[in-house]
């Protein structure tokens, strides 16, 4: 049979089913799908590939699935760290983007965020920004998968005025992108703390009717609990509830502040998380009890939020984090194994996302969404084990090869739907008009 | 002036004096020492080079110092994860190594073990092994600095049968290197829960006749410490400062388990903490309270652990990790910085090897360990401060250049001491023989 790819493997990883790892298999691709996957002699029997890939130290995993990003705000890396997240927000982020946010930035900024991504093996990342219909429109260009957040905050901003506007132009940007393969949309209120009730309970309407999830920061830091105890005489989780919006439809951010109560009412409802380790680590926000909530049964994917802070949109070395802080945390060195980890990175992502059909894990039909690691260098050898060497040894350097719904976004470490030149020279830019570079670097010579 | 080498660098991080970044400047070595470092317009004007580099997308940082490792483990990479210690230990490891540990097993997996670091921008590590000399040997072949611990432990192995052939073997391979410029020794009691206080007193009277560091794993988890109170009475460190080893010379690795008194204590002694967070966390030990031991004044270095358990021997992740970690377990974001963070993987190493005069930080005088990390790709762009690029961004795989005591041991990514085929090949050998592959991983197709 005449088809589009085929990659031969020394190693799959579906991830669906569980627990499993296929040596000197083959994928099929055709028409953007995962047409069958099998015995590389077989394979060779079977079919005739428009283009083949002999992979022969390399695993095939589903391509990583990014559950919390702000892309664009890769432009604002490394300008302001060791700092807590309300001094973060308060006197860098949020003063930079009032200032520098525009379509362009957005454009600029969701480039370099998705050819950093790609490179490192990402084939999704969960979006929340201004500007959601140039983050889609990026991506799609790229030949990227995203879930589009449609941004809702109290405050006005470049992209809205007020709630209404936010949820009008959001409603749009859900038209816009309707028919796209591709790009999917998701209501994105920033945090209860930012998000007051009446809006929160239209976007609540709005995504059921529109059917799609609703991606909101929650239980970020004690702080933000407290301030709600405090004024409200509740828990944000309480108050989320009492407006209905802890449902299936729920991907939870962050999550560091959580009850026993807390986790059984996510469980209950059917709700996700996304689990940012190193974003939650730096800005000292608290650990979000991992192991507990997938004990409890709570699906939980993995994020690396924005670049600015983390400072990187690393899934390798944040699934890495995800397994290790989670023995750390719950003092149980058996807790989030290699698999759950890999798992988590993937088709957790996927079913957070409500697009568990077409991606998430390496099954026939899905679309062809795969990342290709070479396990053949002196890092990871020996090899008793290789999904230990991809979670515990690998890092996104690794990453040769990267297809998206079929289509080759990275072939053999190189991008070929994206100019990593010009992206270069627009960060540059970026750079010098946003930089503070001569009250930072201190110059001289002894 | 004719001198061996120039480098021309973007910038270049000294690490001492502290936060200091020098722009667009030249680092010059002759005779295996930084001779100077002078604007890069007056190096050229001043010396004549035999060797010259040009790496203006670049910053160069003292060498990084792994403070603890089990180098020839490597071999055992990922043979037991998501186990606690003791059953890690007990059920996994010291049988592996009971029928393995050899001669050629420590060749072999040294060298495994000193091309990842080399290939990562480690310019010296701190050794606990059996047949430390075959160590130092292989390390000096390999123009790799070492300090080799004088592995010192109750129950007999390979290496000797007992207590005092331990030491006598071990004051035997400090003479073989005592002319030696890159090999140093330690004394290497293994762990309280290890060696009893005859050897331990022995040792610590030999490590002050001959000068050099004590390093023992101390206080790794409260199961340890637990032990020692429910048998002794006492808990480890108070033994230990019994026994007269918390000292100056003393390196304490892990440090999990530790009150205020003993971090007053290890101060007032002028003691040192190797801090292994990946490896505490992987093994679910325990979190090092590294931001209270720096406030206190004590000497905090940062080690990877052995491959076993880490599963890599990546300082710049272990660095990241480190700073990232510490602002998690104190609650606060500005918990060490990136600049600590650096001074840490680097000086402090050196400090608590007692070889800070040599090496540690780039210097005038000092040996030239230096290593060059290339800024330029799009995962560090923008740059607002490359120190936090250095910390929070990169990756080890964005180490292009490496020299120790002046000689290039990685030029453009190639290794130029070590054959990378030779070790593959070998590393896969031991694989197959140690390895319970078929007891492992699941052949199957669905």
């Amino acid at each position: 049979m005449n088809i589009d790819t085929l990659i031969h493997a020394r190693w799959i990883i579906p991830v669906a089913p569980d627990n499993r790892i296929l040596e000197d298999h083959s994928l099929a691709i055709h028409n953007g799908r995962i047409l069958d996957i099998l015995p590389t002699e077989l394979a060779k029997e079977n079919f005739t590939p428009e283009s083949e890939h002999h992979l022969d130290r390399h695993a095939l995993i589903p391509g990583l699935i990014n559950a919390h990003t702000h892309a664009s705000m890769s432009l604002l890396r490394g300008l302001a760290d060791d700092l807590p997240l309300m001094t973060w927000l308060e006197e860098h982020i949020w003063p930079a983007e009032g200032r520098w946010v525009s379509e362009e930035f957005v454009a600029d900024g969701t480039r370099l965020a998705i050819a950093e991504m790609i490179r490192g093996g990402t084939t999704c990342f969960n979006d929340m920004y201004f500007f959601p219909d140039v983050t889609g429109r990026v991506s799609s260009d790229a030949g990227m998968r995203a879930a589009v957040g449609l941004i809702l905050i109290d405050f006005p901003s470049s992209w809205a005025t007020n709630s209404d506007e936010y949820l009008h132009r959001g409603v749009e940007v859900h038209d816009q992108f309707r028919n796209n393969g591709l790009i999917t949309t998701a209501f994105a209120p920033h945090a209860p703390y930012t998000v007051s009730d009446g809006p929160l309970e239209k976007a609540r309407t709005l995504a059921d009717e529109l059917e799609i999830p609703i991606h909101m920061h929650v239980h970020e830091t004690a702080g933000e609990v407290a301030q709600s105890v405090e004024t409200l005489g509740k828990r944000p989780i309480q108050r989320l509830y009492e407006l209905g919006l802890i449902s299936p439809s729920l991907l939870a951010v962050h999550m560091t502040q959580l009850t026993d109560e807390e986790i059984a009412l996510m469980a209950d409802a059917g709700a996700s998380v996304a689990h940012c380790p190193e974003s939650n680590l730096k800005l000292a926000s608290g650990f979000c009890p991992v192991d507990k909530l997938i004990k409890a049964g709570v699906n939980v994917a993995i994020g690396t939020d924005g670049a600015a802070s983390n400072n990187d949109l690393d899934m390798f070395s944040e699934m890495r984090t995800a397994a290790l802080l989670a023995k750390g945390v719950s003092g149980d060195a058996s807790a989030v194994p290699a698999f759950t980890a890999l798992h988590m990175a993937t088709l957790n992502g996927a079913i957070a996302l409500g697009i568990a059909d077409e991606t998430g894990s390496l099954q026939v039909g899905k679309a062809a969404d795969i990342t290709a690691v070479d396990l053949g260098d002196l890092e990871t050898q020996p090899i008793y084990h290789p999904v230990s060497q991809l979670v515990y040894a690998t890092g996104r350097d690794k990453v040769t090869d990267v297809w998206v719904a079929g289509k080759q976004l990275l072939h053999s470490g190189e991008l070929t739907t994206l100019n990593s030149t010009d992206i270069l020279s627009r960060a540059k830019q970026w750079q010098s008009r946003i930089g503070e570079k001569d009250e930072i670097i201190e110059f001289s010579h002894d």
